[in-house]
């Protein structure tokens, strides 16, 4: 017997190391946890993944991803169309979803600007966003980038690129996480949270 | 657009979630990174776990997961055949393979006693390791089990039903691990650690 696991098993244990997150421990215990678990739970991850990569694809107006294009918030008249909410990728779509606090549109830009990774803005869906501008509907377009290099130098940039089109731009505030201690918050956050104070 | 995501979306990220060491958070960044994946990424994955629920079967000699009956351990006349390693779990035996100390056959109990999850001998693949007691082959058995309340069990009852049988029961050494400091070793580890001494 080798040092490795008879085929298949080694198999699936490296194509679930390759997932993010997931190291070779991790890997060798889901393994051995499909082995043994009854044929159902293997096949509905088996049609889970299948049905994503069948069904699933972009919105052409916003760039979320859904499985009918326009996707449920364009699609929506109730939401507020004269608001964009720009972010980075389509889980951030489903963050701000879940503060219940906004009822605007969203744009995914498919990342953030960062040279290390070869991303350039033309690597980003900004074309499509300032074609939504050109309608005159919108008036409001929040830039709400990750808070780290990357997306504060993309919110620069499209600050930058947006503000001469006489739209309204605002970005996420900066500051104290709420429900946490002052005493553990880095000094660039808690400097960020001082210049921007308001009244009590 | 509700709290969730999309049906198909949620499906995976569900699928996912039920997994082993993976929670939401680790799912939903697992769903989107098979969705903006190469097809073929998904593909070797899901034709992994296939694989694996086809192929991957249990030898019927030591239990041990394999992909052709006897298993290749069992079926290899190198071995030695005269001892055998009694283990828990099919990765048990990968881990005790990595220490290429061993050259004996293995057992694979398939678990051990636990009252609280119901578990009993009877649960265990006890019977079979008995069978292979009978042929005055095999003249020495390590219980190899995990050295918690379970494992400690199990080996007691192994060692009492199969000590009669006038075969050598051997269970491994209890100790300080290697690489580690005697400040941080729990006093029962330690203990057995002294218990376990022998002349330097």
């Amino acid at each position: 017997m080798a040092l490795a696991y008879d085929g298949a098993i080694q198999r699936l244990i490296d194509a679930f190391n390759r997932l993010p997150g997931i190291g070779p421990k991790g890997a060798q215990r889901i393994a051995f946890h499909l082995l043994s678990a009854p044929d159902e739970e293997a096949n509905e991850l088996v049609e889970a993944i299948e049905e994503v990569k069948a069904k699933v694809r972009f919105c052409d107006i916003c760039g979320n991803v859904c499985e009918s294009s326009p996707c449920p918030v364009c699609a929506d008249p109730r939401r507020d169309h004269t608001i964009i909410c720009v972010v980075e990728e389509p889980k951030d779509v489903m963050s701000v979803e879940r503060t219940r606090e906004y009822r605007g549109l969203y744009h995914v830009l498919g990342g953030a600007i960062n040279p290390m990774a070869n991303v350039g803005p033309e690597d980003l869906s900004i074309a499509k966003l300032l074609d939504r501008l050109k309608t005159n509907e919108v008036q409001e377009v929040i830039l709400a980038l990750d808070p780290n290099i990357e997306g504060e130098a993309t919110t620069t940039y499209l600050s930058r690129l947006l503000t001469p089109v006489g739209i309204k731009v605002t970005r996420l505030a900066s500051g104290l996480p709420v429900g946490s201690d002052l005493e553990y918050a880095d000094e660039i956050t808690l400097g960020r949270a001082l210049a921007g104070r308001r009244e009590a």
